[in-house]
């Protein structure tokens, strides 16, 4: 489950007073982050605490986490000479993130561990934006208007994020997950012509990797096909279309992450039980189902619930 | 196309100093905005000036729109006694409205104006959270934990944006929209369990009323055969499906509006052109298309580009 951490107490003393970035890039915090929620709630996996722009700070981007707004990028990037000068990605820059997966890899024992990048187009919109954008207008007018631009940003992002993740295989994660956070807000159509090529060539060239990737994004109810055939194993959903649904529009032999919507974990137990049932059979349709949340956990969400959620996904028959 | 004032300059002066319920209420200001777009644009219909919570605010609910922020509820809405305490809308408490309406109608001449009012559900949403929510987790918590004090509230709304939406027809709207800007954070699942009754029992009030009845949402793809069963005449579409693949999911007899992508307008005018041109041969395979953005006009852009979109629309052989 994404963005555990948030929702415990423990985590939040840990993060008092250190930045995001600064969290992401000390291994033994990041170690120790990561390892809260497997420890608390029992859960099979755990996923690297990081963050999508992590990559782009490392690089050189200037770009900062401002508490309550999210990422920040100081000189936006929207033309040619702006996407020549963006800095490329060094395997050793990454380091502070290898040394916390070498750190987790002890602790952790059999539990496994999975790795996680922004997608091309998200990281895209952010670098276009200057930061979180509920329209995306400025992203999706440079598509448009200057599609070699476009293509040639998405390029770079591609081998910045496939070297972060290369980068997390070769230090010993289980599995990776392309985190696409903002695909939602396109059509299929512009998907298929503006992104899928860019995040293809991230899981193409993990496809020796031996890992398993997972592809996933938020409202993508009609890119669950695309994002599919992009190279992802196993394709996440969230929580607006039934599991059994999800796969059969994913190709019919991907299997599915998801898809319990974060804010029933805010109802009582009796109703989130019986969501968690239904998911379960639901998933049970499937060429196989990973239980997850459909989206992060939310901050607010009293975590004895999730601790009870992992508990009654265990008890289920498989 | 709503909400196009935000990007007017004559719009921003008219508004300057006055607050947006302060707007919605004089008549003379109602008006002169609604006539703005009409006048700049050339558009085929105006849009009633309004905002969701009007009828709550009228009716004596403790509710501002707080700019930068919107809505924001003074005492949240979570109890069956909170529900009982909801004040009922009499009809003559939206005098201003109406007013409006009798300006606007000698005003306009032949050209049509469409009225407004929110759905239960996006009501409901602000009343519980107390204002805007990402997430809607104490919403969604409340339907599942305490769904007769849901379909309580729910029912309450449905009384007051029927009697508000009856007024606007009485004082001689030619069309009505019924505005659900969150559904789209709902399975159709929990939609059709918590939210269509209410959305239904709104339209099924004006099947009589002689005027065609347009039901919105944002992100609907997966709830727009839910919608149009609902009672709606049309279904709008933002742009995340193609309008034919939408008028299929309505039922394929509905006419549908949309779906022009609002960032699409931030393109260079050949790119808004092909995505104009695109979206009317596509209309052409609905039972009917009634032109238009797929959500409001952001507030940033051009509105020369708008009215040249209108101008290529207008061109185009019907």
């Amino acid at each position: 489950m994404r963005q555990a951490g948030r929702s415990l107490p423990e985590y939040r003393a840990l993060r008092a007073g250190t930045g995001m970035l600064q969290a992401c890039l000390d291994p033994d915090l990041t170690c120790e982050i990561t390892m809260q929620p497997v420890r608390r709630h029992g859960v099979d996996a755990a996923i690297l605490f990081s963050d999508i722009v992590v990559p782009l700070y490392v690089a050189g981007v200037g770009v900062d986490i401002v508490p309550g707004t999210g990422p920040v990028v100081g000189h936006p990037v929207r033309t040619a000479a702006e996407v020549d000068r963006l800095p490329r990605l060094d395997i050793e820059q990454v380091t502070p993130v290898t040394d916390a997966i070498a750190l987790l890899l002890s602790e952790l024992g059999e539990t496994p561990l999975i790795g996680f990048a922004g997608a091309p187009f998200t990281l895209a919109s952010y670098l276009i934006e200057g930061g979180p954008s509920r329209n995306h207008e400025r992203t999706k007018a440079l598509m448009r208007s200057a599609p070699e631009v476009w293509h040639a940003l998405l390029g770079r992002l591609a081998d910045i994020t496939s070297t972060f993740l290369q980068a997390q295989v070769a230090a010993g994660v289980d599995a990776v997950q392309l985190f696409d956070s903002w695909a939602g807000a396109l059509s299929e159509r512009d998907y298929r012509e503006f992104v899928l090529p860019h995040s293809a060539a991230v899981l193409g060239r993990l496809a020796d990797a031996g890992v398993p990737r997972i592809h996933f994004g938020v409202g993508t109810g009609e890119l669950l096909g695309a994002m599919a055939e992009a190279g992802a194993d196993v394709v996440g959903v969230d929580w607006r279309i039934p599991l059994d649904v999800a796969a059969r529009r994913a190709g019919g032999t991907h299997p599915v992450q998801g898809n319990l919507d974060p804010a029933v974990l805010f109802a009582d137990f009796g109703s989130v039980e019986s969501e968690v049932r239904r998911i379960v059979a639901e998933g049970r349709r499937t060429p196989g189902h990973v239980f997850n949340l459909g989206h992060g956990v939310l901050p607010e969400t009293d975590p004895d619930v999730v601790t009870r959620v992992v508990e009654l996904v265990h008890d289920q028959p498989v």
